[in-house]
């Protein structure tokens, strides 16, 4: 952020009065101008023992798997969110919705909130995805997927199948993505 | 939003190439300026069959009474903000937290991330707060809670205490404070 959104004047990075951390702050109307994290929603649609997954179109990531998620926009709830999110990039609408999984990624300023939910009908292919197929636990990709959150995610979802009970939970992404996907987050 | 705060340029709300709602876009320079909810994170803290309450020093609902809680900054985990509000609105700390309670409000772009803990240790009055005071299930003033979303959590609190079964639960918030507090949306 260089200049203020409302007066284009310059931004300096200044700590304000009553305030604890910088922020940036207009050099001209005195506008504090807060950054703020991130939410991605997300849900995991489900269909007897398999789950629904999306090759990506689009980077970061083209060409792995990933659950149908994306950033949260104003006036929409978390739910109507995840559920749009898997309309766009799967064409597909779940039913009987549960929440489910809460990250933190504060490096990247993130949250996520993953739903899941039952598969209600067909499925396609949306314009940010490449393909969409049901996998069974022993048909997932795990050295193709995407990103930490979709492992973690996976791994859980057919853990709690089993046993059929399904927790909320909420947590930083585990190390499991990378090594499956043989990931070095050193030279990342 | 007026100016580009990377070139200071007029942005012009548009709708994008490949999106489907308007967004400010830099007539100059392009970039695309996303416009996200935010997160309020917070923390009810118990001991015994009480809860700690703050009364809010600063607008809005100055003098009413409210559980610590407040916008999310970059760089943090959700209950590490919830943890830093507790300490700067009451000067406490908890521990065994659970996260407890999320709440969508989506006609002004928030979601709520609420956990409940014990409170360790003494507490104290932050720089935001006029007071901070345990009350017991009798003793909460319904008529003064800052918001719909800390009835809630209190109705919800007692309730769940008395089961001994404290479950997630997402929605939005319910009527119960406007009724308490004689409140009249449409002339809101």
């Amino acid at each position: 952020m260089k200049y203020c959104s409302e007066c284009a004047a310059a931004v300096s990075l200044k700590v304000p009065d009553g305030d604890d951390r910088p922020r940036y702050v207009c050099d001209h109307c005195e506008i504090i101008h807060y950054q703020n994290p991130r939410v991605v929603v997300g849900c995991l649609p489900t269909v007897g023992d398999k789950v629904l997954l999306c090759r990506r179109a689009i980077e970061p990531r083209l060409g792995f798997w990933t659950i149908p998620a994306g950033f949260m926009e104003n006036g929409e709830t978390m739910l109507a969110g995840a559920l749009r999110e898997t309309r766009e990039e799967a064409d597909a609408k779940v039913k009987n919705e549960s929440l489910y999984r809460l990250f933190d990624i504060p490096h990247i300023n993130q949250v996520y909130v993953f739903f899941r939910g039952e598969l209600d009908g067909d499925f396609g292919i949306g314009p940010e995805s490449l393909e969409s197929r049901l996998f069974s636990e022993d048909e997932i990709p795990w050295s193709e997927l995407a990103f930490p959150v979709v492992t973690d995610i996976l791994v859980d979802y057919f853990d709690d199948r089993r046993r059929n009970d399904y927790p909320i939970r909420l947590g930083k992404p585990g190390p499991l993505w990378a090594e499956h996907v043989n990931w070095n987050f050193d030279h990342s």
